[in-house]
């Protein structure tokens, strides 16, 4: 096991109904003006926006709005709403959302905190230093944000998707009511069943052979996730099936699944560049296309834990004289899973035609003069390759 | 899954070396003058003691010092730490041992935050509503007291042990060195292996059928704690055995273990009377005699579920026509299990006289008026019923 460090100081509220509890429990904790930060309007749609501002209301919680954050959040808002957010001493962040939303509330929140935004502090090489409060109602089971210390922004004017992570990032509350992802579609169901099953495989995949505690958590949450996901995407409102998938999004992603491991995260950093490029591509398609294609791309370099993966997750029978058989086996019932919940196979699927691949590619590899880590450096020649083992 | 709450804030450094971090951390944090709180002399002859020293000296953190805590910490000292705390106007209680080092540690803390002791608070039925600083070096894996919100304590003129929950309790700082658990004794490692697996399974078996993401993970702690447990008694000095049973200690402590379920934890109860009468009984051997007896005494209450473990951890093959025998062979590995660590398996191997059950079965239930929780309620008949399995 490597060294490591975990900080998970998030208070979660985990329940029925918790989202009532906001008012309550930020005036409890000292808050007094909060910036109301959503999307495009299903939260106004579905009334929950109102009954935020309600509950904010009840608990003498003063409140300004800010919505339209877009999936792939942009930099564009995140700027305004620091911008707003100083102009009117707002105390804390509230996203009522998904990852998007959270993502960009912790873009606000780190220019309120350290003086330069997201963008700028990556350009210049820098890492934040201090933490503004952030809270979250969670929306969609999926990208994990609502504990993590990640937030991935867009920027518009390069199509650069980049994430950025650090503990000043882990938001101080969130308020998890698995009712209020029965409205998610099956589509958008699927992409977070995804996304969460990756924030946990992209950990489990390293050079690491010694943590097996982490590993055997890993698959407990993969297990989980592909019994809870069938159930929900078949019955939408099956609370137990709904209150999994959430639970398993936050550990996913809150540090959990990667205790003394150094993961390398191949996949995301990949699809990053192909949903940063194509704005209508969400985020989980594109891993459950890419990732399998990784995953025949590298698993000749780990075959013992690709084998370990399929006999404990896929329900694959090991063989014990080509153990190489029982991994691509757990690799092809891993893309069957994906397609039988509705995820693209191929990238012509997702919607990336072949004529972006050289672009694509030399977005992520600086044009060619640099490469991702994983079992081996994966340059633009290598991307190339999992390009066509996507299709 | 039923609706809770997870709070831990416990930042935790993890890995070689970490407990020299201990004064740099800490002056980051703004702290200034800690009580250095310890037991009976181990960390003293090893030299933890005078290294911790060295580290605060280094980062000139002011330090005052508090020894003695003994296994099953008193109240006498806690009242004696708040009182020099106070005095002395400490910003921290930093605990340099394991479960009984800093059960005493947060005894101190909620004193001076509270006004009133754990002992007082208990008496009057009050709750804790403030938190007091605390840091802990860990040096033996076992109770977990490190990340969980759990204080026990003994008060040796009603010769009574209670325990007191609240997440004010959490520690703020954990620095756990596997290397620091090289030394403790095979006895010692066997009672924590126990102590750890005993918070897994004490939330494992509850009403609920519905969390089964907490119930995987539980699953995944306790093979891996069973499977580095053994190593780690053949090689103590194997680090990523140590390592695992840090790392396992702390997460089946700290709440991940119980999302969603409502624990209730009788072999605990029944055995805090034990070794709080018997002072020199350690709490882990007596829970590897107690909760095997509860669970002969209670597994046709919930026999799958006694069958999932067998089957998930034992590795006892799955009777379809009688799961019950399934759930025995469980107990029974599970028995067997403990024993060859070196564990006891009877009340008399562990130094409880049949002479005493009609005195503990009165503490347990306060003089049979009251009752524990558990699949059916445990009064003293039903008490005096499980001593006798554990013959």
């Amino acid at each position: 096991m490597q060294d490591f460090q975990f900080y998970t100081p998030t208070m979660v509220y985990f329940g029925k109904h918790m989202e009532q509890r906001v008012g309550s429990v930020l005036k409890e904790h000292g808050y007094s003006k909060v910036l109301l930060h959503y999307g495009q309007g299903s939260v106004i749609k579905s009334g929950l926006l109102d009954s935020i501002k309600t509950y904010l209301d009840e608990s003498h919680i003063a409140w300004i709005e800010l919505g339209g954050v877009e999936p792939n959040p942009k930099i564009g808002l995140i700027r305004e709403g620091i911008e707003l957010s100083r102009r009117e001493s707002v105390d804390m962040i509230l996203a009522v959302g998904g990852g998007s939303v959270i993502d960009s509330a912790k873009g606000i929140a780190l220019g309120l905190a350290n003086g330069k935004d997201s963008v700028q502090m990556q350009r210049e090489q820098l890492m934040p230093t201090h933490h503004f409060p952030i809270a979250v109602v969670l929306t969609i089971s999926s990208a994990g944000s609502e504990m993590s210390s990640s937030h991935v922004v867009t920027d518009p004017e390069t199509h650069t998707k980049r994430g950025l992570s650090h503990d000043v990032l882990r938001p101080d509350f969130a308020f998890l009511n698995p009712e209020l992802t029965f409205s998610v579609s099956k589509y958008q169901t699927a992409c977070g069943i995804v996304d969460t099953m990756m924030h946990t495989l992209e950990r489990y995949f390293t050079e690491q052979k010694d943590a097996p505690l982490t590993d055997t958590i890993a698959e407990a949450i993969l297990v989980s996730v592909k019994e809870a996901g069938i159930i929900a995407i078949n019955n939408p409102s099956d609370y137990q099936a709904r209150a999994t998938l959430m639970w398993a999004s936050s550990l996913s992603h809150n540090g959990l699944t990667g205790c003394g491991k150094t993961a390398f995260f191949p996949a995301h950093k990949i699809e990053h560049d192909i949903s940063g490029l194509f704005d209508h591509i969400a985020h989980g398609a594109g891993l459950a296309v890419i990732f399998p294609a990784w995953a025949k791309y590298e698993y000749n370099n780990d075959v013992e834990k690709f084998a370990r993966l399929a006999v404990k997750v896929w329900d694959i029978a090991y063989d014990e004289e080509h153990p190489e058989v029982t991994a691509l086996r757990g690799i092809e019932a891993m893309s069957n899973f994906f397609s039988a919940i509705g995820m693209p196979r191929t990238l012509e699927e997702l919607g990336v035609p072949k004529e972006s691949w050289e672009t694509l590619a030399s977005m992520t590899t600086n044009n060619g003069s640099s490469s991702l880590k994983s079992y081996r450096p994966l340059g633009k020649r290598e991307i190339l390759e999992i390009y066509h083992l996507a299709t």
